[in-house]
């Protein structure tokens, strides 16, 4: 399989739409995303893509069962809808939109396996026994633990083996089944791959799902750092600082941004959805770039739910920048920051002298 | 059933035990609690019941397998056990400590199901659909989710049936065996209650269950208020208060105490294991009973994880004390406060006037 056949024919069925992070709107290979929506909800989500300008995300009413919506989302894809904009992909990824933290790995080994076989499926180990009962409620029998496993999503399909094996489907299997692979089994004859999926891969289901899956993406937003630089020089010390952040924190994802000719990409920078930003400045030594930044950070409304943490580092020259300018400028800091806080943006100033290096004293502990 | 015969004949074998509150420990009609360590996690164990002083749990090696470590607890729950302080139970309960969040409701309808049946156990509806799959990786047979349930934990047994089971297991069972309904079916030809468990039965197996269980457990501690008096005359205000909390506070339980006419019945008090105090002080002006408190909820090692709020509001007969010493009062809180928010207790003083009904004003806006 080679990366650009891929990009030209996946796309994705959600069966719903949870506003949390679906990695998979991040993977540039999907061509697609149809989202399979409620009535009631349908505003909501127009709402939610017209916000976060999402470009490749297609709406269609849910049905009352999964089976349903799944069949909807696949006819908005085949050829014979008219006035649509998409276009019948050669492999179709299904997935849940409360398995919010899918990764690009387990998409990819799903698709490759599909093109393969036809039909391939995450799963899991089973967390819990699973018995069956008889109509008086007591224990018939119990399956071996180790012999099955949890069917989980993401699923991806030949476009056509699914399409048809919906199209075959009975009234009872839209009605009551839940497994798209079965499907295939039943009236494709198609054996799915069978892929091993990640716990991330979890169905946020109860109380307790919520709770995890804001752990999970406090504790992802703290591993990203961005760092933004307005110099080039890759001897300075803010490129060292990029060194020695990757090297100290191990789980720590750093990102470095380097400045268009005309000012800095910022563009480039919002889309990145970070929540911690270490601004070097050595070429300027007012804060206008940083006010800036925390406007589109502002604008980007990324601050309602967490907070978004920017330190700002001046690198400031000893002879040429007097030391009133430098107190000055600390104020001003001081002051912007207290009126961002309000805004849930935690804003850091940190001035710091760069003298030129015959400016040291004899005795390196005077530096203390 | 009568609650006599249960509490006379009921037992709790745990595989392993987390430093989680394990609700079955306050349940009081389990006479004794066995469970099984590893022996590098015995020591640590063993402190933690000193610490905690467990009076009822009994510790047994852990096997290799759970169906060991089961076989095990069952063993020294036998008569047949020399030097042993347990005796032979009736109807036994075995649970999974990675299930911390048990209620007492879901063990007794398991133990009555299983004095009725000879076996019963909780199950949950399946969260995925469960597959099995051939030996190449691919899918052989989906199962009918609706026909199929999770076995869950806790699961109740007449102690003979399930001891006999144990007895006639086979090393194959033993290795590779999990559930210990299966066993009672098999060997003791018993088909088991199944008994539906509320989603707080969920196994903690993975990080994101971490995250959970510390929600849940934060969410639970500020959802207990414990009001401390010291009079017992049901038209004073602290009474009324604790009716306004019940009633303005929905979910969140409160529970009085009541002084002894020694004193405060503090060691009452510690065994709520509450985070959040508020003690209402008619009969003392000084605050000796409340540095008796928080030197106590210091002992308890309760603030370790989380703090502890206790707010000590202070009823003063405006004629009686003078305003200087109500000033001291307040300053010497103060003081106090910032000492004990080094070991996580948040300590707030309120003192309110308590003047007699003629000294008010006749404007009412006056008191604003």
């Amino acid at each position: 399989m080679t990366s650009s056949s891929v990009s030209g024919g996946v796309q994705e069925v959600c069966q719903n739409l949870m506003h949390l992070p679906l990695n998979a709107m991040e993977v540039c290979w999907i061509k697609d995303i149809v989202v399979a929506v409620t009535g009631e909800n349908m505003d909501a989500m127009k709402g939610i893509i017209q916000k976060y300008q999402h470009q490749r995300i297609s709406l269609v009413e849910a049905g009352v069962t999964r089976h349903r919506s799944i069949f909807n989302g696949l006819k908005a894809l085949a050829e014979d809808q008219p006035d649509s904009k998409l276009s019948k992909p050669e492999v179709v990824i299904i997935h849940d939109a409360v398995r919010p933290f899918v990764e690009e790995d387990v998409l990819l080994k799903v698709v490759t396996a599909a093109k393969e076989c036809g039909a391939a499926g995450a799963i899991r180990p089973l967390v819990s026994t699973v018995i069956s009962p008889s109509a008086d409620g007591c224990l018939d029998h119990s399956l071996e633990r180790a012999r099955h496993r949890a069917s989980e999503m993401p699923q991806a399909f030949l476009f056509d083996v699914i399409y048809e094996a919906y199209q075959q489907c009975s009234d009872y299997d839209l009605e009551f089944g839940t497994e798209c692979l079965h499907l295939a089994l039943k009236y494709g004859h198609i054996k799915a791959k069978l892929v091993e999926g990640s716990p991330d891969l979890w169905k946020v289901t109860y109380k307790r799902d919520l709770y995890a899956a804001e752990s999970i993406i406090k504790e992802r937003i703290s591993q990203h750092i961005c760092l933004v630089m307005d110099t080039k020089d890759e001897n300075h010390v803010g490129h060292r600082l990029e060194e020695v952040l990757k090297d100290e924190l191990n789980h720590v994802k750093v990102t470095s941004r380097l400045p268009c000719h005309t000012g800095r990409d910022l563009d480039q920078i919002m889309s990145e959805q970070c929540y911690s930003y270490v601004c070097v400045n050595v070429m300027t030594s007012d804060f206008e770039e940083i006010r800036k930044l925390v406007n589109m950070l502002e604008e980007s409304n990324l601050s309602i739910l967490y907070p978004v943490v920017v330190i700002s580092v001046y690198f400031l020259d000893y002879k040429s920048v007097p030391f009133d300018q430098k107190m000055e400028n600390l104020m001003q800091i001081r002051e912007y920051a207290k009126e961002v806080k309000k805004r849930n943006i935690l804003l850091c100033g940190l001035l710091i002298y760069y003298p030129q290096v015959f400016y040291l004293p004899q005795d390196p502990s005077c530096l203390t």
